[in-house]
């Protein structure tokens, strides 16, 4: 039933204030103008800005892109590390009323060739060190203006035309800029968001809720100007996670890292210890590397104010604890592209009286809702699961930053319920709620295996098979069986060093010390496990495949 | 200019969620249902609520509402004091889409009755303690309907004739209740906002606003679930600050006072103490009598996690050192009833490297605007003031939380600038700004003095004159002065026992110490200063009585 809609009278006595992007930096500009932002050049020195600084830098950027000729309503499509020029293509694209798509350049030239159609991007602005990525798609799509973002005087070469100097193009624009007040419904940034079938889904966000979020975030981890954020999480990557705006609201100082890989984490950690950094964030791989260098290190540093928001999937109890011993407080975060990211937040309610284990196995789950997202956990019927840890159901979510459709796109069919003023996100996560409201992540619902009426976690069975020491690889789907509805199968890669020495039943016995009986799975040895194009496990092959499996057997049988 | 408004495209993929009152409490019930709301009863025992109950006695008045025949945009009137029942009725009235009407019983039997015509109540709801003013109203306006709020089993005696006992309300409706979706643009809550003239100005905030608002708070006192909130400020008074709400919000413990006074503030202490309160709020008046309680114990209590907002005016210097002996945190604030309130905070930027010193003077300030908060600082010309510490200019507002009309009401003419999507509130404080941003209020901009091209501030000098050890009461106006514009006139009521034993040269000697030579005010010994009906010093009347005196003194001489 859909809810009673109240138009209240009068509506007209608030300010009809819209909240716009820019307002945040707007908002710095003003009130924290000398507040330092840093960004990590190519050669590894630091380039230091201000909240002033950049908001001029800005104003001349929103002066040169409508000298490129963008227009409101245009799609801008970016690609870029997270510096200080993403930062600016952020609120100079959005100031004038374009769009900026937010293009995760580690996809395939077919992926972000489909983005760059789909959003009708004209101009794009990628940093020099993605040039060959752009001429692969250029080839296909022949984009109008290509803007190089740089540290280099010259612009470096490509062989693709219409080029512009991103600094040059700064130089040659007015520093003043009058930006003007957008219907805060309008779209600004786009994500699109690549799941393990089909093309990526746009998300398009609008002011309003890139804006409230920013507000919201605060509900996570409080930060005020005296903070300092060194943001990791790639800004394409839902902005960030929304924390370059979140920091910029109440003006932290902000250290943008530049390119940076798992194999040399030096520059990140000396930022880490240089620039007094407060606030972090990244997902738990990331951390877990930084953790493993901090170890190595011999004079190991201390943090004594150092708070990192961990999200994309659950960090580790080990990492939680690792890291604390070096001063670093963990908060765990949750949330997906179509909800702007953050959704869910692990705050701790030390009014509990739990022990300090039984805390810690707490952090672990994703949490309760950031107010005022909406979140529902029901079963295939629609009822809502009881909060008993164990109930696996569907999370469903909703809220003033989660989407309600994919851009012009038919799969918006399957990925909505609802109507009106009550449209609900299916998440697609199979989750169980625990009595104090704690939502925990069990598995992708298509991946969930029902056997005989109860649960099987995919995920959890492959994470035990991996944790065995002769296993490589490791996944697990369910397939339809005569009697059982779904049985599981487990694909096992073994090392190479094992390769003739290894048997099902050990492996069978292995998973027996964590699930019962009925769950163990029909194993099946094979060299290697079809991955999507994001290096993911392909199950969807993997069920087509051997969906008859169990049904032959027994006909055979 | 007015700005130009931008509608961009597509408007309808981010979900449409409409900031509503209630789903505050809905958020708190649902995610942190077991957390304790306590009420301090008339026998000053604690009755124990938490959010899961309250919000079933919410629905419970929703019904009840509805049965009295209110309807969405009816209004409803509500006095009383600090409890869970005045909680509830925020909920209650704004959830079905009714306005609730805020009344302050401190005002006269005049205002309260000019407030209740105005805003056309029908049914009011009074604490058992505010029937006699109801009463006196009633005789004026005959309300259709009164509700006792009261802790006891019947109904206390009154010679209104339709009432309603509140608990039996309740009990007789039921516990289910479907609240609406209403668009959040419509009224929730009005505050009547008494200033030295005139009748009250009716302020009318929408739902929108009050959750905006809340989200913002915690940009100025960052709280979660762990906090205790002990709520002070009159919950009448621009919703108490909007505290109830954020901490709702956040699902914090709350508690409430019920009626308390300054002559025995041992219930407040004890409050304090035993419930562990880490947040609460209140004017410089208050905590200066609460400081002085503490300073009075024999064993002196020690707090450890005590933030308290003070707002309201100025918290003097001597009171923010004197509170932090006892532990407990000053935050200074500012705010308008027409900001719903909070507009500015006073956040500390510890890397301006500044001495403790200059830092607590610093904290004296009002400080910088809350995100999306905007401020203007203008002289009459409309120019902004530099940021110089000095020179003083009127303080102008806008944002999604700050009026843009009073309701019904041609003041409305005099108070606002701008159009359409730009419009800014007048605030008629006359301020300065510093070079970190960070206003002061100097005075309201009415009663500051213009005198050859200078301004001077009648509150400084009336608080320097008042710290004299024998004068009573001083107020100070500007009239005009055919050479000067205008000149300083200083009213002084002497103690009794010095009446015959001072002279106007030993005020001006002492004056001397602060101000400059041309700032010195004629002295004029009276008997007593008019006051207007809140007691305030009604400098309108001695305006009006002295607009000749140098003038007619001017053509004598």
């Amino acid at each position: 039933m859909a809810k009673v809609f109240i138009k209240g009278l009068p509506s007209t006595m608030m300010d009809d204030f819209q909240l716009n992007v820019i307002n945040l930096l707007q908002h710095a500009a003003e009130n924290y103008g000398e507040r330092e932002i840093k960004s990590r050049k190519l050669d590894g020195t630091l380039e230091v800005f201000n909240y002033k600084t950049i908001y001029e830098r800005v104003k001349r950027l929103a002066n040169a892109l409508e000298s490129l000729g963008v227009k409101p309503t245009d799609r801008v499509g970016v690609l870029g590390f997270n510096t200080h020029r993403y930062f600016e293509a952020y609120f100079g694209i959005s100031g004038i009323g374009a769009i900026m798509v937010e293009m995760n350049f580690r996809l395939s030239p077919e992926e972000l060739t489909y983005i760059a159609k789909h959003s009708k991007i004209k101009v794009v602005f990628a940093d020099e060190q993605l040039i060959p990525v752009v001429e692969k798609v250029n080839d296909r799509v022949n984009f109008d203006k290509i803007v190089i973002m740089t540290d280099r005087e010259r612009t470096p070469a490509t062989k693709i035309s219409k080029v512009y100097h991103y600094e040059d193009l700064l130089k040659n624009s007015s520093p003043n800029y009058d930006f003007p007040i957008i219907d805060e419904k309008s779209s600004c940034f786009a994500c699109y968001t690549s799941g393990t079938t089909g093309m990526p889904k746009g998300v398009y966000y609008s002011h309003r809720a890139i804006v409230l979020h920013s507000m919201a975030v605060i509900q996570a981890v409080p930060v005020n100007t005296n903070d300092a954020l060194l943001q990791l999480v790639p800004m394409f990557h839902a902005n960030g996670w929304g924390w370059p705006f979140t920091a910029t609201m109440v003006g932290a100082k902000q250290v943008f890292p530049g390119q940076y890989s798992l194999d040399n984490l030096k520059p990140i950690i000396d930022l880490l210890i240089n620039e007094n950094i407060t606030i972090s964030n990244g997902v738990p791989t990331l951390w877990i590397a930084i953790h493993n260098y901090l170890s190595s290190l011999k004079d190991k540093p201390k943090f004594n104010n150092l708070k990192v928001l961990i999200g994309g999937s659950e960090p580790p109890l080990a990492l939680i604890r690792g890291l604390r011993e070096f001063g670093i407080e963990v908060i765990h975060g949750y949330g997906s592209t179509e909800t702007t990211p953050l959704s869910h937040i692990n705050i701790i309610k030390y009014y509990l009286g739990l022990s300090q284990e039984e805390y810690e196995e707490l952090k672990s789950k994703q949490g309760i809702p950031v107010f005022p997202i909406q979140r529902k956990v029901v079963t295939p019927d629609g009822k809502d699961v009881p909060w008993d840890n164990k109930t696996v159901g569907e999370l469903l979510e909703r809220g003033p930053w989660v989407v309600k459709e994919y851009y012009n796109d038919p799969r918006t069919f399957e990925s909505f319920i609802g109507e009106g003023y009550e449209i609900w996100w299916k998440s697609g996560n199979a989750v169980t709620v625990d009595q104090y409201g704690y939502i925990k992540i069990v598995d992708r619902l298509k991946d969930l295996i029902k056997s005989g009426g109860e649960w099987i976690s995919s995920v959890d069975m492959e994470n035990f098979l991996m944790a065995h020491p002769k296993v490589l690889e490791a996944t697990v789907v369910g397939v339809p069986h005569p009697k059982w509805q779904e049985r599981p199968l487990a694909f096992i890669v073994v090392k190479p060093e094992y390769k003739d020495n290894v048997t099902k039943e050990e492996l069978l016995e292995h998973l027996s010390k964590r699930f019962a009986k009925w769950q163990l799975p029909e194993i099946i040895f094979t060299d290697s496990i079809p991955k999507t194009s994001t290096g993911k496990f392909d199950k969807k092959v993997l069920r087509e495949q051997y969906k008859d499996y169990f049904i032959k057997r027994e006909m055979i049988e």
